[in-house]
């Protein structure tokens, strides 16, 4: 049995939300008003509805003005990103979110043609994610720079075997680009991945996002794991991981929970990717 | 011992042909001229220098006109992206390459900003790479798509586990992304990865882009491994792979030989790139 360390991912995010609170009073002083962050939610999730959430809170915490927009369903006849251009028009924000999963009738794609690199503060557009994959990254997307974020936290040993289990253009894509950014060995899982323990037990971390409550237990893992846990699901009323933590207690040497892991991290990531746009925007340092 | 298959490049490669001839034909009797095809060499290395004699040669044949330019050291002073736009507006021509290694006068990161994406034919651009990265891909790095043609010509088992010891821009990062996008479960190792051999070892495919020559014998490979052999490296006068060939002959299921496995089949892939490129924008088949 070994000590396993609990991740603290609201006092984590403290670190982060100091500077964006210094950016903050420096924008408000040259603008005179406070920034403006545009949440569009076309999704219909649950899951989305307590993420959107926390980042509301979190905004409003830090003296960000909130514009939520609900693209609704109604808007399969019209074309949705004519909507979207008029949102963005008329509100100006300094960033936009749109929450996932996209219905059907979004595509991504398309979303490159009219959201503007400096106002992509979810790193989601073709250009963000392209100057990632160039190993020029500037922002990307919140979920992989907060887990990110935590990994390097954990010291300068950057030669360790990575296995992270998501394929998607959020987590698991952005990620692994960044942490080869970094020297680390990276494989990458997904639902058709083959003997996935014989992977995950020869690895020193593994970051996971399947979105399966407790699907990883003590044999998914090697002694001493370091383990990322990015699943949020909603069951019976509670919030869980991919992590059964009773299961790995005592096996993984350090492990992030669910909720108050990864969660808190991203939405203070995501204000940070705001003020970090805004300002290098307004102070001419980027050139978009 | 079983018997390993050794790949014809050669023979591949003549079906990408067939259909780029088509294309050719097509576009002069739209047209009325060749496709023009620039190549900027702005390299002093040996090894780009045989394989852009093979890709002149290959231009040729196929009835491409080739116009190469060599950017030399002398442009430190100047500004080489100039020198590049200016040849852009005498030449128009209709795809470009630019050789690598590139000298630390040339920056990836502001050739995006000249480089128009239909002119990519090399899939090096943000928007290129972006692309591939969200699960859009229109043309990627000619050797990966090399490689990845090849492996999904081995059959529909998707499934399988690829280790790629390789991680640029150019063949690591866009073949990763890419056998994601088809299902592969796929690890990313390179000079900086701990004990290659238990990865390699462990996988159905391996990728192999070092530059070592004759770096990967039996040692590193499992029986029935396939081995794909990206390297290339001159040595004493001879054009060496980074498999050591008589080493894992018996042990291997396949492989490609240095030269006349992936090397041709890049090639070809390249002039492929170009016609397609050239016959959607010709055609306005696709919004650039």
């Amino acid at each position: 049995m070994i000590e396993t360390i609990i991740f603290d991912g609201r006092d984590f995010s403290r670190s982060i939300d100091k500077q964006t609170r210094i950016d903050i009073h420096r924008f408000m002083s040259i603008q005179g008003r406070e920034p403006k962050l545009l949440i569009i939610d076309p999704t219909d999730s649950e899951e989305a509805q307590i993420y959107g959430r926390s980042k509301i809170r979190k905004a409003n915490l830090l003296g960000i003005k909130v514009f939520p927009f609900k693209l609704s369903n109604e808007e399969k006849g019209k074309n949705p990103m004519e909507t979207i251009e008029t949102i963005l028009s008329e509100i100006e924000p300094d960033g936009v979110i749109i929450e996932r999963p996209y219905p059907y009738w979004l595509d991504s794609l398309y979303l490159e043609n009219i959201l503007p690199t400096y106002l992509d503060i979810e790193g989601i557009t073709i250009k963000s994610q392209g100057r990632n994959m160039i190993g020029y990254p500037y922002i990307i997307p919140a979920t992989a720079e907060a887990a990110l974020r935590i990994i390097l936290s954990l010291g300068d040993d950057h030669r360790k075997k990575v296995c992270i289990i998501n394929r998607t253009t959020i987590i698991g894509r952005p990620l692994a680009i960044s942490l080869l950014n970094r020297d680390f060995t990276v494989t990458v899982c997904h639902s058709k991945t083959r003997d996935l323990k014989s992977i995950t037990r020869e690895s020193d971390i593994i970051v996971t996002a399947t979105g399966k409550p407790g699907f990883i237990d003590s044999t998914y893992i090697g002694e001493g794991a370091i383990l990322i846990d990015v699943g949020i699901t909603e069951k019976d009323g509670k919030i869980m991981g991919d992590v059964n933590l009773d299961s790995v207690k005592g096996k993984a040497s350090f492990l992030t929970p669910v909720p108050g892991g990864v969660g808190p991290v991203t939405t203070s990531v995501l204000m940070s990717n705001l003020m970090k746009a805004t300002m290098d925007r307004i102070e001419e340092r980027l050139n978009f």
